[in-house]
């Protein structure tokens, strides 16, 4: 190891916390367990999460021997992998008794998957897990879409990871446009089995997590021919690679697909298939069919695939709410322990989060963390309700839900992307380096801005809804004022928290009819609907987004009046509440010339900057899950900094002696 | 290699030409020349840059044998390494004398060092450079802050390259704020040495570039103590390895601080010192001096610093131009060659580029990177200027030049960071892949964010420029319509380039008169000015902003005027700057009600939709330098990005087989 000069007073000692952040929680005035059970739903789950943390970030052999930013894009897959492998094992495993675990097949049974990006795997697991498109889509596609006799054949096989799978829908040439995919499967009546081919380059599968070297089976969606005829995308069951030896079928071309901003531990992959032939029964036959003669039975409603999605976005909008406080956590500790500049004249530097410009960075993120988690919650619960309906054929409340999962989901990628941005800004250079964590945090936000319906796409889905609504008063609660006369006309300014949440309805109904006079106009103009549709399409995602605004603050103010809450957690809500709103507010209408806003904003400012320490604390989200050495909970930032900078390989020697050698010395030994 | 299936009609050829981009190419009306030229500087200097980068391309010998994103930290230092000096080397031999280009020490001497992003090196290091602080600031901080001895003595050995240097300010406890820097250099006149000291842990340098492992000499800025008084920040040139086997010397701890969001090219380090003796002549005095005996003697002026100061933030104003001149050459080439969903129903899939909201996603950028060109241009002609009057004593322009510096470059890295962030997500997932080029992209535009001065710090320091000019007409010529009655007062909306113009002025002088109010109103109430100041920090750095964009609006409408163009490309000038300076107006008010100008800006989308792919060829930007597969001239988008996932090292063989038999297989063979 290099030699450095230490510094005994700061070094890290097990017993060390940082003098401001000591301060800061002795001066705590609410119970923080309160909000962390409020966010694991419960004392109970609180208890249960706790322990399975330290289930597993106790266990030595999960530890990296070298931090995987080190490491060549080879070598972090197989030690990523490696993790992900034991973790699995060590979940299905009987588990210690004194902790009772769920196994893996009762997590997957109750809807709680080993997810992709900030469930128990991402303790461990901080660029994506090889194995997590199997139980969160692989395994849940089976489900859904198999019928009976498909799920009692395959289910057993992929819950005991007999077989692991992914599931493998976009293609090098076609996103979220899915009637656009190319790739075939034809059906073959005389053999009886489906003819999977990639038609063209642009066909190939591109994408999928695992797919690249880790999946041996995927779900494949391609478009059905029978009889001549196509009858669009349906997804199939295919074998990719030999059970035993993992080499690829005949035919099955796969790889992986190089280098990412973000989610390097995923062996995203490609696919092509070059005429592979499948059994008849690999069609996923829970809705539509294909009979033995070829003969194809529509599915009863084209809205049934509605459910999956919204199940998908909801975890999307949890994931953002999670990534949303360890982002928040980072930067409230490093602001509270980094001191800097000058406020008064002559007086030590101030700590940074005495900056109102800094506050500014950094409390709508965390007021957002709260109202994104409670968005989620609503979505949730309104999913379960949806899918009893379902069941009982009932499937009213899909396209509204629908309808709040795409504005939910866009506007927490959105805004969850630019907060981790700006937060890791806020942390100065620091927040640059690989270690502060946020690289990692963006990594993961910025992807789901694109995945499961890229945001912008989803926008105009909403505004179509919105303006539907408008026109023809069919939609559902989510937009139940904009019908006829629903909408408040109070010109009065009323700033109360309802009132600002009338005045987010004003404003994206204010929206909704300036697009629609704007696509009257062009009608008028002569131009034919869809080419009006493009023209207002800048109008019409403002409208969206102010819409999916109003949504998440309604939830927010909902929720912090419906919670069973103590005094103190309650009036900490409402003021992350009403700061919020005042923020999203400001930045849809240009108030801050409504000076009473302004002047509530900054003393909201002052009033969070007493507890935002704590609040981040009772997130309780342990040093070794939030994987930042500027956020850890002693604020022992600059040494672990120091510490981690340690590790690199290139500091094992203080000459790196080959590069030295062979490049270096030629070049200052070489005058002109 | 891995096998996989190819589509002969799509491969890779020479002569090769996507139909989509062709048949824009072929309806240009404009000479693509003339805008190539403008951005060069003129005809001359555009064959020069292009005989350059040919100079450089054709050399075997700096091409990757693997991508450097496959590479393990180490392997990458390496790897770039070793391009960075073959390129010194080919730059400073005696070049063919068919190409002529200038020495290494011609371009020092005219200017124009190698420089970090978006320089000659740029063309093959896409991650930054290990040497280029050496070119960027330690050769102009000898030349700027050594005396004509100090300079004779230490110039020859760094323009030679026997010595390898660095800038050594920033430390791992303070940034921006330069006072607050801890590492001593007291005089010791015994022995007429300094003796440097990290005194504590903060005080530890930490992020010069180049500082890790490459350079064994560095300016390093420590505070000045002589004859027990601290006379504060100085530069001194120090030592830090040896010449010949490159180790630290004694008393030196220096080491890398490991990896980064991103220019992982670059070994940026940490340094602290041990009572590390230097002679006294190793203080740079060109300014100031310490006399043998211990005397400090004075700067004549303080703010000859800032000259220097202006010079860099004018090279990040012409890197942030020409970044956004790759991205959005990369996303504009991709929106014409990818199709995807459905604009016209029942027609084939429409290029993305159709879209407007496509359009709205490029086509700022594409505004932007001229006018931060024409912003860069001015500044630099006036830097010139200001360093001509120095000479003859005159410091009188400084305090304006600094202002308008310090704004341009806070607009230019944040809204370019912003930019190619929007640019990124306009390609889809596909933007995601390292080879699309915009992860590295954003690595270099939201590091300078950071670096050369913190945004937000910048943006406070502008504010106080503005209400100092607004309440003692104090400033010079960037800030005099804030001066008493110069303010326009065209009530009536005038909405020709001139009237926005004014309409700028007048928000920017309406967010500082709303400022100065508040302060006024804190003061009232008793605050003390530095806390009232604090309390008004977001409206301030609003007003700044409204400023910047002021600034930057008004120098193209200017340039636009000035500059000898022909018709069609003066009026696609002005057609971009009209765009722009609308798309900003939006930003400052949310005047989208003001449907004129909603109008307006929908006209642009679809002007510049005619010639936006002939505009962004015009950028001339080489596909090797360019470093994108979807932004490739040919717009073989897809065939480029299944070829660079093949260069992959996992995909050397279907299975990879160490983490298939270790983890895999025994998982799957583990049955519950």
């Amino acid at each position: 190891m290099i030699k450095y000069k230490q510094f005994t007073d700061t070094m890290a000692a097990s017993f060390y916390e940082n003098p401001d952040l000591k301060r800061e929680r002795q001066s705590c005035n609410f119970d923080k367990d309160e909000i962390t059970n409020l966010i694991d739903g419960n004392v109970e789950k609180t208890k249960y999460r706790r322990e399975l943390v330290e289930y597993i970030l106790s266990d030595p052999s999960l530890k990296d021997p070298i931090p995987v930013e080190y490491l060549s894009h080879e070598e972090k897959y197989a030690a990523e992998l490696k993790k992900a492998c034991l973790l699995v094992q060590k979940m299905r495993e009987p588990v210690p008794k004194e902790a009772k675990f769920e196994t893996l097949r009762k997590r997957q049974e109750n809807g709680k998957p080993l997810d992709i990006g900030v469930g128990p795997s991402s303790v461990i697991l901080k660029e994506g897990n090889a194995l997590g498109l199997h139980f969160v889509m692989f395994i849940p596609a089976i489900i859904g879409q198999g019928s009976t006799e498909q799920q009692n054949k395959w289910l057993p096989r992929a819950l005991n990871l007999e077989i692991i799978g992914t599931y493998a829908q976009t293609e090098l040439g076609h996103g979220t446009f899915l009637r656009g995919l190319e790739t075939k499967a034809t059906y073959d009546p005389d053999t009886k089995e489906f003819i999977l081919e990639t038609p063209s380059l642009s066909a190939y599968k591109w994408w999928p997590g695992g797919l690249g070297k880790t999946s041996n089976y995927a779900v494949v969606m391609a478009q059905l021919y029978t009889k001549g005829k196509c009858e669009g995308i349906h997804p199939f069951l295919v074998q990719l690679r030999d059970e035993t030896t993992h080499e690829p079928l005949p035919g099955i071309f796969v790889g992986e697909i190089g280098p990412k901003l973000g989610l390097n531990s995923n062996d995203n992959g490609y696919l092509g298939f070059d005429r592979v032939r499948i059994p008849r029964d690999q069609l996923l036959m829970k809705h539509s069919q294909v009979l033995e003669d070829g003969t194809y039975v529509k599915p009863k409603s084209t809205k049934l695939g509605y459910a999956t999605m919204v199940y998908v976005r909801v975890f999307i909008v949890q994931d953002m709410a999670q990534v949303l406080r360890k982002a928040v956590t980072i930067a409230t500790r490093y602001s509270c322990v980094r001191h800097q500049s000058e406020l008064k004249p002559g007086e030590p530097e101030p700590q940074i989060l005495d900056y109102k410009a800094q506050q500014n960075k950094l409390f709508p993120a965390l007021a957002a963390s709260f109202a994104f988690h409670f968005a989620a919650e609503k979505v949730w619960n309104l999913y379960h309700l949806a899918t009893e309906n379902i069941g009982k054929g009932d499937l009213q409340m899909l396209p509204d839900l629908h309808g709040m999962s795409c504005a939910m989901k866009a506007l927490s990628t959105s805004e969850t992307a630019k907060f981790v941005e700006t937060l890791r800004q806020s942390c100065g250079g620091h927040g640059y380096m690989v270690s502060s964590g946020f690289p990692r945090l963006y990594g993961i936000a910025t992807a789901s801005e694109t995945y499961e319906g890229e945001n912008t796409v989803l926008w105009l889905q909403v505004a179509r809804y919105l303006i539907k609504t408008r026109m023809d008063g069919s939609g559902g609660q989510s937009v139940a004022y904009l019908i006829g006369s629903n909408l408040p006309d109070n010109k009065a300014v009323d700033l109360s928290l309802d009132g600002i949440i009338n005045l987010f309805q004003r404003v994206a109904a204010g929206y909704v009819d300036l697009a629609m006079k704007e696509l009257a106009e062009h009608g008028r103009q002569g131009m034919a609907p869809y080419d009006a549709w493009n023209h207002s399409a800048v109008q019409l995602i403002k409208a969206a987004q102010a819409h999916a605004r109003y949504l998440v603050a309604d939830c927010f103010v909902r929720s912090v009046k419906e919670d069973k809450l103590s005094g103190p957690v309650r009036s900490i809500l409402n003021e992350l509440c009403e700061f919020l709103l005042i923020y999203w507010l400001f930045a849809e209408l240009k108030t801050e010339h409504l000076s009473q806003l302004q002047a509530k904003y900054m003393e909201l400012l002052s009033i969070i900057r007493g507890y935002a320490v704590n609040v981040v604390d009772s997130f309780d989200i342990r040093d070794e899950a939030l994987g930042s050495v500027l956020g850890c909970w002693d604020g022992n930032a600059y040494q672990r900094l120091f510490d981690e900078a340690l590790k690199s390989p290139l500091n094992r020697n203080a000459v790196h002696r080959e590069s030295f050698e062979k490049y270096l010395k030629p070049l200052m030994k070489s005058k002109l």
